[in-house]
């Protein structure tokens, strides 16, 4: 049984209720509270060392990491994250100094964002680093952007350019909150998920929520240069495609809207975000499947993203 | 360094707002976030193989104990669960069963107090299994416990026999939440904390927060079978008064009211809740420190609670 698997059979009969707008299976769980014209956002999000972070990579990085993929996860509904608890679990020896970087690292970014760390908890875990972020956030009711709605004829859009990510980009990307904001606002955006997978992997889970399919242009996808970079080192490396559509940990915002939206977006998108590339990659199928257009022909995307394991 | 002074360390410089009535140092964190007479509650907690349970232990006792673990805590503030989120850090190969089985001990945990799980993650961690819940909950605004509040001349309280836990017990216990409630609704508590790391450990909590000093009673604190039976068990064993006051895990309430209520609350509380004992244990003081009043006279209690990596 794969970890798929075992998220399904896990979160088949959980408890639920009324308040639940939307539990497992989108970027954070939406909840009614009653908060009038506001629902409540909820998520937890883990990084592990070795897994994750390697045991010699920058502290304050870590930190910043280990928030930002949070942050990215209430991003990618349009919300606006407000407190953060953290659990640290550590082995019995630890460096008290490279533990205060880590949090250095995570307060920074919440003062940028003007979330408060409110608390959390340490805890005991021998081997290694183990870092749980819980975030609560905000969003207007009737402006969530789950990854249920895409709908057959919508354009595709992602943010940057996209796979090499684990070369460095991993552990210092920005969240996208003010980009998710403003679309949400301003955009009847149709679904919206932020790549942790890998392209492809992340789409394909828009796809299976919204039960559509979706055409890729190969030409259109925006490779970054870590991926071209790293595509030079040798005969085994990924081609920049491939990394772009399968390496995981990319943090952009995929999003799809009605077709007609496409231009106005995307011009009113370069007024405001002059520096953030947007491009349009593709469309949504009504016929289920991934598949590339590429200049030789149309192909089924067989490659899945990044494998490890993921949101439930 | 150990773990209490780490915590001091990270917790000191935190970003916080307005928002937060509580931050790190109580059992959750409280926030207004626009609920009008109600706050929010938000808390974090982990249970590891090998620390919190042993490998061999029943998965649904497992599942069971790690929901119950932050609902104790929500309980100690006087509040009402709602929504859980669950971090599910696996070893790679993992046995479905038994992960289905701890979910099943969290899930009828959860419907018997009308907590929705609205989601979570699976991560991995090689080495052992790590369970983290996030749990959001709310309480009447101005009603809420914390540890800081208790007064010299206050009577001290407890529900429930301490000690001896690890025979069982920990792994079964019911969080306090309807006697939590009950109590933050008929009577003015000036403190309260849930028993996670022994009586005098915890007390200390309050001592601590309140800036006082307590005296406790030796022959009223109530010894529960389970630690009079391990001490019969060898001359290393911890004398069974020893035991209530240091063993971690008993999960009771320990609170503190004026004490011209005590009496009556006394009272009350036999009526409401006939089958679980709730003993005065002694008074809070102005003079800093834990004594200890016994036969043979007064003396201070220089025991620690059990310990492990605690809450922040």
């Amino acid at each position: 049984m794969n970890e798929f698997d075992l998220i399904a059979r896990l979160t088949k009969s959980l408890p639920t209720d009324a308040s639940v707008l939307a539990g497992p299976g989108d970027d954070c769980a939406v909840l009614d509270v009653g908060l009038g014209d506001r629902v409540l956002l909820f998520k937890t999000d883990a990084v592990v060392e070795g897994i994750h972070f390697q045991s010699d990579a920058d502290p304050r990085q870590v930190g910043h990491k280990a928030l930002a993929r949070a942050l990215s996860d209430i991003a990618a509904m349009g919300g606006t994250p407000s407190h953060a608890l953290v659990t640290l679990a550590l082995p019995r020896k630890f460096d008290a100094a490279f533990i205060e970087s880590i949090y250095d690292g995570m307060s920074a970014l919440a003062r940028q964002h003007h979330v408060a760390i409110v608390g959390g908890e340490t805890t005991t875990n021998p081997e290694r680093i183990l870092i749980s972020i819980a975030l609560i956030g905000f969003a207007p009711k009737g402006k969530v952007i789950h990854r249920s709605g895409a709908k057959p004829g919508d354009a595709i859009f992602v943010t940057g350019e996209l796979g090499g990510s684990l070369a460095g980009r991993h552990l210092d990307f920005e969240p996208r909150l003010a980009e998710a904001r403003w679309l949400a606002e301003h955009f009847a955006l149709h679904s919206m998920i932020d790549l942790s997978d890998g392209l492809a992997g992340d789409l394909r889970h828009i796809l299976h929520a919204s039960r559509v399919g979706a055409e890729l242009l190969s030409t259109s996808i925006p490779v970054s240069r870590a991926a071209k970079l790293k595509a030079k080192e040798g005969s085994s490396a990924k081609p920049p495609l491939l990394a772009a559509l399968t390496d995981g940990e990319d943090f952009e915002l995929l999003f799809t809207v009605a077709s007609q939206a496409a231009v106005p977006l995307l011009d009113a998108w370069k007024k405001h975000f002059p520096k953030l590339r947007l491009t349009c990659i593709g469309k949504i199928l009504r016929e289920p499947g991934l598949r590339l257009r590429e200049k030789t022909g149309v192909r089924e995307l067989t490659a899945h993203g990044y494998a490890h394991f993921a949101q439930s």
